[in-house]
């Protein structure tokens, strides 16, 4: 069996561990003489995992009883247009703050919604593009006093940025952690609503991840349909209508072995050193590879940076590709290297990859 | 490694090849040295899974080129919702026919979006319960001359009901196939709009496959958030946003398994072998298991019966729970026992069942 260095940016790596249960036990769960594929969602064998799963998102994330967490379908982009559908009121506006591509998308999907804001936007324009090389300042938030909520995105797999901190703000502040949730602890009491789709740091995709603050949950809009309110499925613990169990489940053997590796404390640190290690490697040889984001704003999940031209970009990829290590490609919407650093992406492989740039810059010194 | 019957009414059995391909090759998919669930779904290793996916099922159900196939998220339920956002112009109402829990639901939730008519219902009270015993004959059904569609359900799992034929009707047929798509040839290209949770014939619970007619796609609402426009998946393949790229790999693995066997013609004969088998079965011990459906609405996919009392049923499902047969429990609301005898349960599992039931009845003589 052949296991490649993989830096997608998602879905992405998935701990070893994880996967190798889910195949030893593909044909008969536990014993139950079937897959869990093949189980019913109302069945104990099945409640048990996703209760698991529940439990240990919980706890990991230190997530207060003043919160629900629920477990849904459709992604990132779903929530672009439910969050405003449950938590906009008719004469309200929300503030959304841009900082890359997704941030973007969540900002014109709520306009089909409601009435949204530009709150702050560190899109600067590069060739007749917009980029974003850094996350704005706290003070350059102008936030409406009566905004519904303030979405940010607390990590930029495109431009490779992120949220040093989070900034406190009087309405709830909702976040899309696509691409960063269980990367490092964060403070869920302060936040009214998390988001995120599992194909980067928990599981495989088609199951989205909800945070949300119980008074978010009582006081969002009924006039929406049922299978859109948070209250339905905060009420029915995610079973109202057949949960992606699978998808469920390999989160959960993911979420095993964040608890096994010591929690988000230690894979904050992991994650630290893995990046340190990259970052270094960057900043070495400043002639050749240059990261284009500013230093307080660099991400530790997906780390951009370019090459003298895009033909060594290129040259860059395939040899790295001749070496087992895939997925390095920049997003096509703005070119470069992207290397993602998920959780489950082994300290052994941002090693091997560091020991190819070099090797790559001294062959073409 | 142990296998049962697996009776489940969704999620529920699987093809056994359909499992061993994706254990065999779930940490090394076609030697690429990653699991299909770390591969990215713009990579051209998913790339072929969706599309081979896609193609199986447009050959397997004979879909016209007049009709788009979309794969997406959220289940029949989130279909519920999303078929009168896009097809119910303001100032139109659609047309509901009730045949069970599921048509409820559907009828229920479109209300929150906009005007909808009951077109005819077959509910009866049952000691103040409403219960289906048939599926309307055609001449009852009350069309509005004007609706923008005809919505049915075309098996009704929790009842044991099932569409024979489908009604001509002036305006585009809706049908929800949930529990029956891929169970026998239908033909497509008289309805506008076929929807089904993959998660009983197809796959596994998180994919959710939409056939509809171009003009629907083109004719939809734009005034509704992108992500639930039609119109957004048809022209991106299916690839606006990630998919639930296991669930669709595991439908692959299955429509192979579906071809393989020869296709919907094979599939139907198979089944109603199956379940001529079991009804016979019922009716030749009529003192002992009644079947309440109407002989003409009986269904191929879910049979339901009673026994003289539900302590008995009770002991039946106990009983055969022993001999490895599972998922024989009536749905929750209704009671009883259901057998449901999907593509993927084999005949031998039928047979096995058949045994059971003339031995408990003996035992009971």
């Amino acid at each position: 069996m052949k296991r490649v260095h993989n830096f997608n940016a998602g879905p992405s790596a998935l701990p070893l561990s994880a996967l190798e249960l889910a195949r030893d036990e593909l044909l008969d769960f536990e014993g139950s003489g079937m897959s869990i594929l093949e189980h019913s969602h109302r069945g104990k064998e099945y409640e048990k995992v996703h209760d698991e799963t529940l439990g240990l998102i919980r706890s990991l994330m230190a997530v207060p009883e003043t919160h629900d967490i629920l477990l849904l379908q459709g992604g990132a982009h779903q929530q672009f247009a439910q969050i405003p559908m449950n938590l906009l009121m008719p004469g309200q506006s929300a503030d959304y703050v841009l900082t890359g591509g997704w941030s973007e998308r969540a900002y014109e999907e709520a306009k089909n919604v409601g009435t949204v804001r530009l709150a702050a936007t560190t899109g600067v324009d590069h060739g007749g593009k917009t980029v974003y090389r850094r996350i704005p300042r706290f003070d350059e938030l102008q936030l409406h006093p009566e905004a519904a909520y303030v979405h940010i995105t607390s990590n930029n797999t495109l431009f490779g940025t992120q949220w040093a901190a989070f900034p406190e703000t009087k309405a709830p502040l909702v976040i899309d952690m696509s691409s960063d949730i269980m990367s490092r602890p964060v403070d869920v009491s302060k936040i009214g609503l998390i988001y995120a789709g599992a194909q980067k740091n928990v599981g495989p995709s088609g199951i989205t991840i909800v945070i949300i603050h119980k008074d978010l949950v009582q006081n969002a809009r009924k006039d929406i349909p049922k299978i859109f309110r948070y209250s339905t499925h905060a009420k029915e613990r995610s079973l109202y209508n057949t949960p992606p169990t699978f998808a469920v489940y390999l989160a959960r053997n993911v979420l095993r072995w964040v608890k096994e590796l010591g929690g988000l404390t230690a894979i904050e640190a992991r994650n630290r050193q893995k990046t340190d290690v990259l970052y270094a490697a960057i900043d070495s040889r400043p002639d050749f590879y240059k990261c284009p984001v500013e230093q307080g704003s660099r991400s530790r999940m997906n780390i951009v940076f370019n090459l003298p031209t895009p033909a060594l970009e290129d040259e860059f990829v395939a040899a790295a590709k001749k070496k087992d290590m895939v997925g390095l490609k920049g997003h096509r919407s703005v070119g470069g290297i992207r290397v993602s650093t998920y959780n489950a992406v082994e300290p052994s492989s941002i090693d091997a990859l560091v020991a190819f740039m070099d090797e790559f810059a001294r062959s073409k010194a």
